[in-house]
């Protein structure tokens, strides 16, 4: 197999062979567009590199050579010739992006005596030698690991020598003063001279490049976004076009639509004079896109004219990379554009409105993890009042948080170790501080644009940022200057990511507005997916908020949550004491009068929708006091004597709690308990009925493990509930179901299912037995063996499809055995996660059940299962975009 | 479907529709043995009546009609008739023998009329009158539930006024007098008078049996034997045959072989002018059944060849019952004998020596739970030496036990539910007594022979017992004398129910010397089972034991059990406190010499047979102290400051420790421990091999749930023992495998088994997992379930075939289908249950392990398991004779 192609030869579709770069640049190539010459080694090399030691295959030298002497016929030039010298950059380039993670070089071919051919060539000696002192300082990084700053500062010197203010001050003399300076660095850090055979410099950045794929910074971004270790790299070797060539060159950016907002609108930023590295690094502060149209009003046109081609070939909202050499535009990249979630919805929704996409695409182009980041908190409008910014910087990524300031990713790692909330304040960020970001909740910088690292970084991570705040002073690694007010590592500060705005201390935050778009999208999901989505809410509140979120109804209410309000825990405790029957009597008869008003609170909320309710669950020993201090207190409040109470707690003590006498068990020793909440229920219901609304009870009974133990609990609940509806004429049509969250439930499903008018996977539990991992306690180990790699994720987090889900496979398939049309339903915490939502949209699960805010989640996680499983292989390749 | 059979229409394959009594009455009248005439109203009857709201339905009240009638033609005789009057015995008869549940009436047919007529046709007006007055007692308990004590107490006044020592002494003008009171009883009592029409007496009888099959008694002896509920019962109706007409004329009871020892000679006792009643009741003590041969050699050799003719024909020892009337002999009844477990054996190896059965039916012929009963303890030697019995009584149920004294069932239950052992001290016992005879270790009364109610029942519980003690007096319900000594209520006695003697105070016991006939009948077992047994042993001393039993080895050694003797657990918690890795080194080098020792030790007896080691398994926090007197001793001995040991403690403590940091867990945490161990074990292999003895070492690793960690975990041992072997030049062979006790290592058994050499399983966990329960908490709860009929028993002592099995079906299935002959046992606790080893052989397991004494049950369980699945159904019809 051949291990190089030229532009000419790929295609978009060849992603994996040739990386995303790689693949793109053929695609623009054989679109037309103005594409500097080059060629692509393959990620198939990357391996036999690996394979072959971490060193080129004999294969790869020769086809390399070959590939050198075609672009020099395609470009004219010569490599390492003085007259007319062929100057390359080499780019990596995974088949999944991975922004800023990779290494690049440019300028590479140049030496001692190119340098002076180019000179010479462009009549531009301080062009020539800004080049080389530029290759010195990349290549020094990238292939002998010589750090960044030892250059940085040798200019930073320099330039403070001289009084400069800008690197445009450097004087030629200066630069080969620099190169000359960064030649010596070579030998003094790495007793090695600079390669001055561009031949050698090729080889050694092509090695480069593919052992980077292996560097920490790679490996840890891999981790966060779940890529593959296995997938490589391709290398990228391209004609230079030279953006700092003068001022009518320049290197720029740009969005073919508004990343931050979605705005169907150009967006980007271009530096004059310059290379693509001074805009990225966000050293220095560019000009937005449209000022082009008013220095090159041609180039513009043909830059406006190109992307949006682009844009609509590609059929989504591209992310450019362009340079101008001497008045002549050039494409050096594009890629699916990355967005916030505002963004990713908005332009989704936009794209069908053009007509571009079907919704089923749109639908695919948006991450549902991402969905929650639209309902990310603002600052609360009181707390904002009268209060005044410190400081305006850009609206890098929306949202709003506060927590401590740290200056170093290390020391924010610190600090979130330590249980705080974290934000990271930099001048500008690096791929080194990867994990500092990761731990903050915002991170902001002093320098850098909309498109700087910080920026890109905080979008993909769902993170709040600002950036390029120039108010911002940072004076050594522990305190900084905002305007003219100092602070601390560890002072509060609160950033709008939304505004760009920073405020001294805490502030509190509220729930985000409602996007008409995220509602259009959101119903488009809806009409798209199979899995329903219900909400877990215990209160009215929770319920309102799950409505204005899409939820069909109540798929969990944990009445316990209930019991915990104080004059409610009061009688649940009296209950708890009492030693007889009659004692027990007036406590339930209190907690009935209550169950039923919240009863009716969530029928008249739901008019006419499910409302799920599990009766009691947890150990009793839950609702009593466990210190001496709360025991006497409890015991003074409730007239008993604290021995009295000591020893029922006591007598209530369990070894497991998990495994004890919980759920069903308890309706098996007190039934009158299940029987108070169904009457509860069935009163409820009347009351709400009899005001002309619509209710459905479901009755959940939990941790169900037999059919003869659901048949003795459900018998003894229906004949309370006949009793109940005795008094009316019409008769109220409910459910009772249970949950299976017991491995024996999924085995005998079949069973139980004779029984039960519904399941619903309690998750949690199912996970918890399935594995005899305690969650609880599983804090001592898990991390141990996710961190050694054998667990693949939490399975608390995300379905261990392998283990539960065969089981849940099983249960579902006694169940519809025995009812064919049995709704099944999930109410554990996985309800919301999007991976285990396409699991159970596989196995036919009918419903999931989350807390309120993952439910818009979980409505496009449907969506998108349902349409993945109808439309596979095609869309496949669509979900990378908006990773 | 006709609802009565006579006898001879009958034969003993109709045993579910005839019951037991039926069916063999029907044989014996095929046979052509003197059987009185009579029919069968059939268990089908019965299920009619119940669902006929307990009514007799019309057609039974005509089929009824006609069976009378048919039984006055062939008898000759004449229901309420006083010429020639018809009585008859009704009995109750079910499938399966329950024995002294049911209820029986004698002579039936008797009013003021025929009692008349029946003096005048026998000529003996006394025995006229006594059969009136065992009709009313007996019609009055059974039909009208009048107690009878209140019967016995009129009697008894009665005698006393009068001096007699016996019923025999009472005149015809007392009987006649007892007659009346007893008739007045039934008015006072009862407000009914006796039905002095005999169809009107038939019908009410036949009504009482069907009735009493829901009676306490029944369903107290059915839960305890696990008969079905629906089974039903049948009805015997049968022409009475007198023992009481005089001195020509008596009834008993006899085995074909002795039904203690197993001897294989005729035993039996007799009486003469008497009914079976006065045999069973225990009420007069009885002759042996050879007297007969002095005082009626004819009838003697008779009934000699009857029951010969009868043994040989059922194949089995039969318990039969017969009566003399005026010199001619009747069989009543012939069923297998029950038996103690010493005489099962016995008797199954005899009949296989005399050539009457294979050794697959004699296997067959003894109940597993039973062998336990061989092994049971006998007083030890050093207590007995010196020690005068008390007094001595009949043998009655072989064993020896001590506890406190209890004179009535209510008290003997009360105090074993106090957590006592206890001895119950009666009279005689009657089925109302069986709830206190269950909670017993020992049953010891004053009067009655070896058939007594007290002997059979105390035999068929596997209860050491003494009966027909005469030395003792019950002086009260709270005092006793035996012999000269009172002895009052939980006052400590022990009973040896091998020799009848009982000793005051409580005396250590012994385990039973081993019998050569039982060594022969495990060896027809060892042949005929599917199922090898090992067993489970931590120390020498259990694996000799172990051995000498046919154990095949061990499959499985609790190391942690090896940690917990003084010096260990020292080095165990060094080993738990150690915060740098330098600290674990000294601990764990000093437990790596001791259990190196233990191993050796183990291999050394082991000579070649497997030995199963599984590494620690329980959470540290075991190993630690856990009150502060405690804390503060370990503190000092550790020498370490009470908080470090208490914060230990407390960051060690869990919510939930079955699902905790244990098993393999502690392994990916603290992977130094596990090389300790797996060093230990190879370093002992090497030392016992270099002693010329063959060693294989099984390595078993506890709660794994995934083949990576599986993998994981084999990989780091594999390497220590690599390191270990690298030293000789012969590589030992060994084999790693592990337990299956969460579901999920079911679930995915198929990928464990690619890095497993042998599955375990450990059915305790995987219980726990299966259904959720905590055994440690399961206290609360389970007795309700199985009380309530939720659970048919408790998972932990018999398998959970339905859930925990399927479990177990497809981890097997999954296993073999990676690695077609992986060895898979069991080494839960209930390795050592035969319903469970049924299952086990069914599904393929190679081999079970349990404890040292459960290993002879568990051999037993396998062969039977085995020849029943070869040879099924011709078995079938055998297994009850032995319950």
């Amino acid at each position: 197999m051949k291990q190089i192609y030229f532009f000419a030869e790929g295609n978009r579709d060849m992603r994996a062979l040739l990386g995303g770069k790689g693949a793109n640049l053929a695609e623009m190539t054989g679109l037309g567009l103005p594409v500097p010459s080059g060629f692509t080694v393959t990620t198939d090399a990357c391996h036999q590199y690996q394979t072959n030691n971490n060193n080129m295959t004999s294969q790869l030298e020769e086809e390399l050579k070959d590939a050198l002497q075609h672009l020099e016929e395609q470009t004219g030039k010569l490599f390492d010739n003085t007259a007319n010298p062929l100057l390359v950059s080499v780019r990596s380039g995974a088949a999944i992006s991975m922004p800023g993670m990779m290494d690049t070089i440019l300028n590479l071919g140049l030496n001692d005596q190119t340098v002076l051919g180019l000179a010479k060539q462009t009549n531009n000696e301080r062009f020539a030698w800004d080049c080389y002192r530029r290759l010195l300082q990349m290549f020094g990084n990238v292939v002998f690991g010589i750090p960044e700053k030892t250059f940085d500062n040798e200019m930073t010197k320099l330039k403070q020598a001289k009084h400069y203010q800008s690197d445009l001050e450097l004087t030629t003399a200066d630069l080969k003063q620099l190169a000359q300076q960064f030649k010596a660095l070579y030998t003094a850090t790495e007793h090695k001279a600079f390669p001055q055979n561009p031949h050698e410099q090729l080889q050694l950045a092509v090695d480069a490049v593919f052992s980077s794929w292996q560097n920490n910074r790679a490996k840890v971004y891999r981790k966060l976004h779940g890529i593959p270790e296995t997938l490589g790299t391709a290398v990228n070797v391209q004609m230079m076009a030279f953006g700092n060539s003068g001022q009518d060159s320049g290197t720029g950016v740009a969005f073919t639509r508004n990343p931050v907002t979605g705005e169907a609108k150009l967006f980007g930023e271009f530096l004059k004079n310059a290379q693509g590295e001074d805009v990225v690094s966000g050293l220095r502060t560019p000009q937005p896109i449209h000022e082009l149209a008013d220095s090159d009003p041609e180039i513009y046109q043909q830059f406006v004219d190109s992307v949006q081609e682009l844009e609509n070939h590609y059929r989504d909202m591209q992310d450019v990379e362009f340079t101008i050499e001497h008045g002549k535009l050039y494409f050096l990249q594009t890629r699916n554009g990355k967005r916030t979630p505002k963004a990713a919805v908005q332009i989704a929704v936009d794209l069908v409105e053009e007509g571009k996409i079907s919704e089923a695409e749109a639908l695919m182009r948006v991450d549902p993890e991402q969905i929650t980041q639209l309902l990310h908190p603002e600052f609360a409008v009181d707390d904002l009042k009268g209060k005044a910014a410190l400081a305006k910087g850009l609206p890098a990524s929306p949202g709003a948080a506060s927590g401590q300031i740290y200056f170093t990713a290390a020391s924010a790692k610190a600090a979130h170790e330590a249980g705080h909330q974290v934000v990271l304040v930099r001048q500008d960020t690096s791929p080194e501080d990867i994990e500092g970001m990761v731990v903050s909740e915002a991170i902001v910088t002093s320098r850098g644009g909309m498109t700087s690292h910080a920026a890109v970084v905080a979008r993909g991570m769902g993170k709040c940022g600002v950036v390029g705040c120039a108010a911002i002073t940072i004076e050594s690694d522990k305190s900084v200057k905002i305007g003219e007010q100092t602070f601390h590592e560890g002072d509060n500060l609160s950033v709008d990511g939304t505004t760009g705005k920073l405020y001294a201390g805490i502030l509190s935050t509220t729930k985000a507005a409602q996007d008409p778009n995220l509602q259009k999208f959101l119903q488009w999901a809806q009409k798209n997916g199979n899995v329903d989505v219900f909400a877990n809410a215990d209160t009215p509140a929770d319920f309102e908020q799950a409505l204005r979120f899409g939820a069909k109804g109540i798929g969990l209410t944990r009445t316990e949550h209930m019991f915990f309000k104080s004059e409610r825990l009061f009688q649940m405790r009296r209950l708890i004491i009492a030693r007889t029957a009659d004692d027990r009597i007036d406590p339930l008869n209190k907690l009935r009068e209550m169950q039923q008003k919240d009863f009716v609170a969530l029928y008249r909320l739901a008019e006419g929708k499910n409302v799920t309710i599990r009766l009691l669950d947890p150990p009793l020993h839950e609702f009593l006091p466990h210190d001496e201090v709360e025991l006497k207190e409890v015991a003074t409040a409730m007239n008993v004597s604290v021995d009295k109470l000591r020893n029922r707690v006591a007598e209530l003590k369990e070894v497991n709690p998990m495994l004890g006498h919980r759920g069903c068990r308890l309706a098996v020793t007190y039934p009158d308990i299940y029987e108070m909440q169904v009457t509860a229920i069935a009163n409820a219901a009347l009351q709400v009925r009899s005001e002309g609304i619509n209710v459905k009870p479901h009755i959940m009974i939990p941790l169900i493990g037999s059919l003869v133990e659901m048949r003795w609990v459900k018998d003894r609940l229906v004949a309370k509930l006949n009793e109940v509806f005795a008094t009316t004429k019409q008769p109220l049509h409910y459910q009772i179901g249970t949950m299976i969250e017991m491995p024996r439930a999924c085995l005998v499903a079949d069973q139980i299912a004779q029984e039960a008018d519904f399941f619903s996977f309690g998750t949690n539990d199912l996970t918890q037995l399935t594995y005899g991992f305690s969650r609880d306690d599983s804090g001592s180990f898990l991390p141990d063996y996710i961190e050694k790699g054998l667990l693949p994720a939490d399975p608390f987090k995300s379905l261990d499809q392998e283990g539960v889900g065969a089981l849940m496979k099983m249960a579902v398939n006694g169940g519809r055995k025995e009812k064919r049309s049995l709704p099944i339903g999930v109410c554990g915490e996985l309800g919301g996660d999007p991976e285990s939502i396409k699991f159970f949209d596989a196995i036919g699960i009918d419903y999931v059940s989350c807390s309120p805010y993952r439910v818009p989640v979980a409505v496009l996680a449907s969506a998108q299962a349902a349409i993945n499983r109808r439309h596979q292989p095609s869309f496949a390749k669509s979900t990378p975009t908006t990773h």
